[in-house]
């Protein structure tokens, strides 16, 4: 049975984030406030039982700190999911958790509605419904964090294309015969560039290919942020490989930008702490090259809702279900 | 003033297509039904008055022919244009034709409200509406011909974008290092490999850079369709070309499989008519790399409008505003 009103009448929404480090857990009102969180390690390695178990754990405790009655559980967790059926098919953040019921299960444990979306397409709602693009009609959010994702925002709605799992915008094509990307198995993705990740493993890849000196070459496994601290110091090898990203997001983003035209693009992530110093350059490619009428505005701008994405997201996609005319699974 | 309803009770509608060789009149009724069709050379270089006395002497012989009474005019043209204030800013193919107030000039010359599309987002509402896509409601509609374009279909509807011009499909890159595109200016476009153009450049160049024996060169210029025929008799330069064609089509579709996860791609213009020496193996390539779950269903063919393309899709633009509760200007 499946009922489209139930957490639409603007009562708050319990958002679960299940995430490859960490499990989250809030109350989130229908003008964004987050009025409880709890969270916790992930440890997906003690399996899909056990871990949902702890995550509706930190839900209870949530929801008695907020001491709200609940509309309905909003869920974001990283693909593959089948959303309609609120399953989640295999994460690949969550090795071994497998076609995992998760909506119904939340059902049983909350007795509420509740509804699954893919983690980045949470945060793309969250970013327009609360965040940096609110009251924008065409958006588009990226994240740059472990991996590369994000959502669109289509005339004011989630867009979640034919089969419910919105785009995959890190598997844009930067260069056909570049870099192979592990999320896809093709070559030369946005997110085998642009990712936390594949910064750092081009780091290591090179410094195993120079007889250059970086102060990258001390660190035993160098991160975006290392790469972006070191780039800021003028480190030869750190600037060549901030360049070859920032060139990389840029091209991906203006494909991306080229196909949806958006008014507005939020960058979100980890990798996007460092703000100008990567916002600045996108920013200056991105206008110089999209295809865009004389004048038509385009905004890049950083995310606003920081570390409390994943659950203003995982709320964010109830109310969009709602105002989309979509239903909540109900049990 | 606009009106919302005007050409949207389901009379038939005025088809004006303003390409760079051909003007073409037509009336369509809401059925996609052809009653009249006439067409003459475009001469762009005899400037848009001219040009446009011409395309309205058309659409009256087209309305006279038909012998309905016209709920509305469509009219699509390449861009780049504001469909918004219904201006041809400056189309790429129509050298000197600047800011030309169309839709205002075909509401006098008519007496009905009017509507201005790009050219190829009309012929994705065509085919969406009347063609290989009637009944889908999120396809992607690629046109390879003098350029790349296309149109995109979200939840049954025109994706027009933040400023009306939908998506530059063209302009998705294949290789950020490649071909300089001549269209935006960047490295790599899809354009610069599977329009037309590209494919003869592509083999004038191969054949300047071999001593190669090729068919191709027996040739003063070749075309597209050359390449395709030379490459099916086993010429080895040819089968090159055209295997690099079909990489960077299947490169830069799954780019747009990614973004937009469509249930349909139909790809139509002039370089497709060899139909499945290029569909087979791009559909082999895209099925086998995009990013999909498990069993979801994605379709990539032909398009089933044919020569008529141009203003089956100028009409469905026309029904599709109307569906979609945009206005048609109205003088």
């Amino acid at each position: 049975v499946a009922v489209p009103t139930v957490g639409g009448d603007g009562s708050p929404v319990l958002a679960l984030d299940i995430g490859g480090t960490k499990l989250a857990a809030g109350v989130v009102d229908s003008a964004g406030a987050v009025h409880s969180f709890h969270a916790a390690p992930s440890e997906p390695e003690r399996g899909p039982d056990d871990g949902l178990e702890r995550l509706f754990e930190l839900g209870r405790r949530a929801t008695a700190d907020a001491g709200l009655a609940l509309g309905a559980v909003g869920i974001g967790c990283g693909g593959p999911l089948n959303t309609e059926r609120g399953v989640l098919l295999a994460p690949l953040h969550l090795p071994g958790w497998r076609d995992v019921p998760v909506v119904q299960l939340a059902i049983e444990a909350f007795g509420r509605p509740a509804a699954l979306e893919n983690d980045a397409t949470a945060a793309a709602a969250g970013e327009h419904r609360f965040g940096a693009g609110a009251g924008t009609r065409h958006m588009v959010y990226l994240t740059l964090s472990t991996g590369v994702g994000g959502g669109v925002i289509v005339d004011g709605r989630l867009y979640r294309g034919a089969m419910g799992n919105g785009g995959e915008l890190g598997h844009v094509t930067v260069d056909c015969n570049g870099r192979p990307c592990r999320g896809c198995g093709r070559r030369g993705c946005l997110e085998a560039y642009a990712s936390g990740t594949s910064i750092g493993e081009r780091a290591v890849e090179a410094l195993a290919e120079t007889d250059e000196q970086s102060i990258l070459g001390a660190l035993d496994r160098p991160t975006a942020a290392d790469v972006a601290a070191a780039a800021r110091d003028g480190d030869p090898l750190a600037v060549g490989l901030w360049d070859e990203t920032v060139a990389a997001l840029a091209c991906g983003l203006t494909s991306i930008v080229n196909l949806f035209e958006p008014e507005l693009v939020v960058l979100g992530g980890g990798v996007t702490r460092v703000g100008e110093q990567l916002l600045g350059p996108v920013r200056a490619e991105v206008e110089a090259h999209a295809v865009r009428p004389a004048g038509s505005p385009l905004a890049i701008v950083q995310s606003a809702l920081g570390d409390h994405v994943g659950i203003v997201g995982a709320a964010a996609i109830v109310y969009d279900r709602v105002a989309s005319g979509l239903m909540l699974a109900h049990g």
